[in-house]
């Protein structure tokens, strides 16, 4: 059995921000010293999401425009009455997005496709200090 | 190597009832007896899921809302014509949801944030029995 | 410590193709040898994802409908300027779905409902041959 923690931090701007968190994530792996496993990420917060994406300029507009589109910033959100944050369409949409992703890797590699890098997506309306927390097992 | 099987099962109300399951799951883990892994969470069904959110009332709200703005509940659905339970829109917006939600524990606590909470979604049209799955891994 | 893996390959229509890999993975998890633990089913690309769904037609109907009404084929995507493969589409919807899933089994069974698939969602514009990265873990 092997149970190894690790996270990683790092300052966001916010504002549909999408971060390609990729190359630290292989390099925890490989210097875990583990051969082959998974590797959970999950983010810590509640206004910031995970998943994959091809990191393309253009790509990361479109995504950014769907989310515009299918869980708008300008609508009433009952939840900006709460804190005054003004960040109800935050929460919602990392909600939807999803905190945990869960990857498995092969002699020290991800098995991520070619155009295909891991992201995190901070959905806050400001800058934020931001960690995923990670466990690779084995 | 350990692995550690549970479950949770509860009432649900339906309709979008969303569910805090973090004590349940924090309990889960704490007497599990294991200190650092990782803790599998599994919606068994195929008309609810499972997410984190501040559990706040305003922003059960809006969560509630953003569903029945994306994937209505009132429109057509070819589903409703198979079985007649009308809920065409309650496997949609699981599916979308998703099943599955993976979180790392360390010193046995879970990674989450400090207004981040799990949450099951029934998104069913009528009260139902629950269980989600539980695989602790260490 | 157990760690099988494994992966499914396969040839897909693209455009939305909803393929059922449920019995393949309960195959896999079966012949692993193992009785308790998880499996972790990544997809590898980013125009595909993975749900759970009751795997019938009408519901697979709406299932697609409602794709195509949350996030459209047919309007301006940047991305399609990058490549020219006209797949924009496709890359936010398998980044909005996501790529991983994660399920306990637990005396060799998947701890899936009665009417619980596994499927693999090719959002691609085009057939495809198709890797579900697959890890059990014990």
């Amino acid at each position: 059995m092997t149970v190894v923690t690790n996270e990683i931090t790092f300052q966001s701007k916010g504002n549909g921000d999408v971060i390609d968190i990729t190359s630290q994530v292989a390099r925890i792996v490989e210097e875990s010293g583990v051969n082959n496993g998974i590797v959970n990420l999950f983010v810590v917060g509640s206004t910031a999401g995970i998943t994959t994406v091809e990191y393309e300029p253009n790509l990361l507009s479109d995504f950014k425009n769907m989310w515009d589109r299918v869980i708008p910033q300008h609508i009433p959100y009952e939840h900006n009455k709460t804190w005054g944050d003004g960040n109800g369409h935050s929460h919602v949409r990392a909600s939807m997005l999803g905190a945990s992703l869960t990857i498995p890797f092969v002699n020290k590699r991800l098995t991520l496709g070619t155009w295909q890098q891991i992201v995190f997506v901070d959905f806050d309306n400001r800058p934020r200090s931001r960690k995923i927390a990670i466990q690779i097992l084995a």
